[in-house]
């Protein structure tokens, strides 16, 4: 059988199209047709060379698919035990684990020692061609968390519930409930508008969000923002400012999305006692950020570090956008225009200018 | 009435012994003989003027007394309920707070709007004459958190437990169980070797110490510690070999106690996947630490800031002290002379030396 692949070499070189043969599945296994795969911003990352990933690779992570192939002796079950069956449209954990490992059984499989993580992966294992988004066809692996979606959501907008949606679930699993707290974004990009949508949905008295880019802040007054600050370069201007709207108690809740060093400085400084800031951005490398241990101390506080997830994770941020994307138009987010895998270099050009946060490469 | 005190004036001088006045108690307020007062670390940073306390002050929160008077309209009742009569002999929070107020309520009442601290109040205000540990007579105050001692266990070990024990008890509330994990304690001072023991306690598979005074380091294999490592200044030595004890899986839960930039550092990066570090020695001022934000987030890291403790953790100290100091040599932590209040200086120089973890005041 054969598939296009969409092949990344190097950074800010072009990415290049290329047709692969690839053998039958093994046990466990399941081939999907790629419906629909947006651009993520660690994807657009890779790309300019910001962060590294092994090469070549086909990008690629957050992905819809239409199952075309199961193993013979593979009876697939999907996260709520419902049997996946060809035909059904599905979204599925970025990684697979093993379950057996003493990251899975400390549930943390995320960190298992055999981790197989889609749209990251060198192709030069045969094993892996199909491993990324943008590409006709993609091999879902065994140990893979799978959701069959039910309901008509677009496609590019549930294509994004394995990785932002689903890295916010995770990182409200690790803070307190946001009920009647304020919490604070950092960074309005897709992660960072998720995280605003998902504090006003589980309560939050007071949503507040810091973005450079005004297009962006603007957009976060649909998304449960109370107040978005606009970030030209003074983090001190804002601190003020979150002092005089909080009556000095500063910020309970903190997602911090953009993973740049200011904005994380800023951060720790604005937390509120008994304050807790997660760590959703800081994938990438960046220089170290300076913070007073005494302050922390003193303020009880808790920073914490959120990478990736659990299934557990993905099924609430399944059920996060069913339930909301009706109520939130997650639709504004994405490019309007669709691009097809012939024209995925344009797509990233697209997304790259920011103004939109997701663009979506269909399948044909 | 009157009482001695002993008056803390600046950092660095002598502290002198005064005698004051104090008139009768109001509802809700109990008084104490001083039986046993024990120098805190924090005892002598205030003294050496590496941290800032209001001044005149009247030191020492580490105390053990008896009741000596109570107010007419009082029937005071200890943690567990029990009604305190006059004779009997107590421990009690560090603090006292309103119960009423945003912070009370939720849950952390050592950030109580109306906070008074024994030990750290300015003793200008008279109500506050009878504020502080080095004096005969201390003024419980209402909203204080009090246990009755039951048994024979002596002054100088249960004077402590109202904040080293405590302290170590709210760290160990905040981080996950350390039964069959690899706990790290950073400091071998009174908190950290407290923390040792509570650590082996609760069923850790390895508890390790970092302390750059070997006498500490070697006290400490009397307190389940399985490896101490001697600091001189060479962190990166000490990394490496934790690596190799830890078959590169590094450190579960670190409890670090000295407040030092360079160790907090250490610790960070050296906290295993889904690690837990406690900052809880960070109390006084210190030049900022330098971390990488994308160490925590792909380690699924952790850092809690632990500054005093609440009602809940007192109880959990009292009864982890009753329990184990006959289990762990807590003795040795103490110089063996008790020093009277009039000889304070004296017993601060011993204190300083560190050679010793407690120096105890005894009353008259």
């Amino acid at each position: 059988m054969k598939s296009k692949i969409a092949v990344f070499t190097a950074p800010n070189n072009p990415i290049t199209l290329n047709e692969t043969h690839f053998s039958g599945l093994k046990e466990g296994e399941l081939l999907v047709k790629m419906r629909c795969a947006t651009i993520c911003g660690s994807d657009i990352h890779t790309l300019k060379g910001i962060r590294k990933e092994p090469a070549p690779t086909v990008l690629g992570h957050e992905i819809v698919g239409e199952v075309v192939d199961i193993h013979p002796e593979t009876i697939p079950e999907d996260l709520y035990g419902k049997v996946i069956n060809i035909g059904d449209r599905i979204t599925w954990t970025i990684y697979a684990s093993c379950g057996k490992c003493e990251m899975c059984l400390k549930g943390m499989p995320q960190k298992c020692e055999f981790l197989f993580k889609y749209g990251h992966q060198c192709i030069l294992n045969p094993d892996h061609v199909l491993s990324g988004g943008y590409a006709n066809y993609v091999k879902i692996e065994k140990g893979t968390g799978i959701i069959k979606i039910e309901g008509s959501i677009p496609d590019y907008l549930i294509s994004q519930v394995n990785c932002a949606t689903a890295t916010i679930s995770a990182a409200f699993s690790r803070v307190p409930s946001p009920n009647g707290k304020t919490v604070l974004i950092v960074g309005g990009g897709m992660l960072g508008i998720t995280a605003c949508a998902m504090a006003k949905a589980k309560g939050a008295k007071n949503v507040f969000l810091v973005e450079k880019n005004s297009f962006r802040a603007e957009l976060s007054y649909n998304f449960g923002v109370n107040r978005a600050f606009i970030l030209t370069n003074e983090y001190d201007v804002i601190s003020e400012e979150i002092k005089n709207d909080t009556d000095n108690k500063l910020i309970d809740i903190i997602i911090e999305t953009s993973g740049k060093k200011e904005a994380i400085e800023f951060g720790v400084n604005n937390l509120a006692i008994g304050g807790h800031l997660a760590l959703v951005g800081s994938a990438y490398p960046q220089p170290n950020i300076s913070i007073s241990a005494e302050y922390l101390l003193r303020r009880l506080a808790t920073i914490h570090g959120v990478h990736n997830y659990t299934a557990n994770d993905l099924k609430t941020a399944y059920e996060f956008m069913i339930e909301n994307y009706k109520k939130y138009p997650f639709e504004k987010c994405v490019y309007q225009d669709m691009f097809k895998l012939e024209n995925i270099n344009e797509a990233f050009n697209v997304a790259m200018d920011e103004k939109f946060l997701r663009v979506a490469i269909i399948g044909s």
